[in-house]
């Protein structure tokens, strides 16, 4: 079995290097600081990375300041590659991948395009943290208080707190186990979930005054400008989930998000419930994604972008 | 072993009802119908009841048209009550207990003042659902997919969505038997937790907007007057998690929402995190609750109200 494998290389080698993808997720960050918390406690000389800043909401994790961003030219036994679909999708640090005996890449992509040395791909786990728990259990080793958070800060943010249909029981079996070593998980959940910047709540009431409603109240739309922002003191990130509101109205089918990004030019975001296929929308405009979330980039002064939009929603909807 | 006692009598008796407490929360409903499914389904004659109209939120689930509010007078073998802690919590119902030969009392509330015949209360039970999903499968029975719909309700409501404290790794493994009876899990959550009205937006968007913070923006106040819910077109269960909006607020200790109840009559609610015990507080103003969920009703006009309450929140703070 290849996690026994994988073990065996573990347990026989003394320096290791762990990375994960570009504009890291929680999984992503939870599973590469599960490892690396994991092969430290053992005593292996390991160093972590990301090709990106990790969001500063993940800074309780154990290891969050170790994890580097750019090389320091030097030789590693093995290196993992956590979460990851492709080697592209690790920026500058592919570099990574010349300075090791051995590459192993543990991922749960379907898209996954094998890349390694040895390839560990389980399409069936809810997070890549779920891969690492066997590896280490499989083995033969304790999962530590440290290492526990990271996975389960994996688990639960890559599952939309065990709500998505990713979700299995081996994910609520594993995050119990988790939660046995003693970790606060409701706190973690608190970070992770209930917690808002004075600017999102400000943000929130602005962009919530916008919304309008179409087709018999099943398609909602809101907005917010630069201009909007700014008075906010806002981010990016401040405005990242607002689309929600506009799907998670009851009566709604399409939820629509339109982000002014500079004067003329609209980012969209389109989320659907059941019935309507919103890639193919966001397709229209030279954009994609998935069935049920899909985004593109409109151009036109607001009315226009949202009517554009609108329209490309009811002639898809007939 | 009680279970097996209570097993026992469900495979010797006919006829049984159903019953949970007052102004029911989705472990008082979907442990009773939990229940109500599962002794319909090895062929019992049951009736399921609730002293209050349960929310429309939960008629997904099965049996949930079938919960009666008042009593027919008849005799039943054996009457559960699921949930509740005395027997008051059970209105008018309370009558049920002199019809049946046998009254289960079935809880997790460590203040249950165990009324009935038998007794069985464990406080180690995120829910009840738990207990009615061990009572089920210790005596040798299958979970249906319509039971499982109901238990996994139960759980996943009085853990709030398993990111509570009274999470288990017994709950999780629970959640995760019955996920595998095939229900749509993602749906119910999203029904449970992620559903807004337009409502609720209208209002969330006047609430938010009335932000105010204090103490190095340790305390945020949010509020809504009768006038605001009438222009939203909101009733009283549209505010009811508003004051999640101030607690959470990274910065914050101590949340509070004021709401006009009548000219002159203020109910708040109070949150806090980590460090402030916000039931002293609310025992100032006569109310009371819990270390991190309080309430109390104050009198005076808008600004006097949050006046009185935020200079009780900043003595206690010294």
């Amino acid at each position: 079995m290849i996690l026994n494998k994988i073990g065996d290389i573990i347990k026989r080698n003394k320096s290791f290097a762990v990375v994960s993808h570009i504009i890291p997720d929680g999984d992503a960050i939870g599973s590469t600081l599960g490892l690396y918390n994991f092969l430290s406690e053992i005593g292996k000389d390991v160093d972590v990375f990301n090709p990106d800043k990790l969001p500063s909401k993940f800074n309780f994790l154990p290891g969050f300041f170790d994890v580097k961003d750019t090389l320091v030219k030097r030789h590693y036994d093995c290196i993992f590659v956590l979460d990851c679909s492709d080697k592209d999708r690790l920026g500058p640090l592919v570099e990574l991948l010349n300075m090791a005996d051995v590459v192993i890449n543990i991922d749960h992509h379907i898209s996954n395009d094998l890349f390694a040395d040895i390839n560990y791909v389980d399409t069936n786990a809810g997070a890549v943290g779920e891969i690492i728990y066997n590896l280490i259990r499989i083995n033969g080793f304790e999962i530590s208080h440290n290492t526990a958070i990271c996975l389960y800060t994996s688990i639960v943010t890559d599952t939309g707190g065990f709500k998505y249909s990713n979700t299995t029981s081996m994910t609520l079996n594993i995050a119990g186990d988790l939660i046995n070593t003693g970790i606060d998980f409701p706190e973690i959940n608190r970070i992770l979930f209930d917690s808002l910047t004075v600017q999102q709540v400000k943000l929130l009431s602005r962009v919530t005054s916008t919304l309008e409603l179409y087709n018999n109240n099943s398609i909602a739309m809101l907005h917010v400008t630069k201009d909007m922002m700014e008075e906010c003191g806002a981010n990016e990130n401040d405005a990242s989930e607002m689309v929600n509101y506009a799907r998670d109205i009851d009566t709604v089918e399409v939820g629509v998000f339109i982000k002014e990004v500079e004067k003329g030019k609209f980012r969209v975001s389109l989320r659907s419930k059941n019935k309507i296929d919103v890639r193919i929308i966001a397709e229209k405009f030279n954009g994609g994604g998935h069935i049920r979330a899909a985004g593109c980039t409109v151009y036109g002064d607001l009315d226009e972008v949202k009517n554009k939009v609108l329209n490309e929603i009811i002639n898809h909807w007939k």
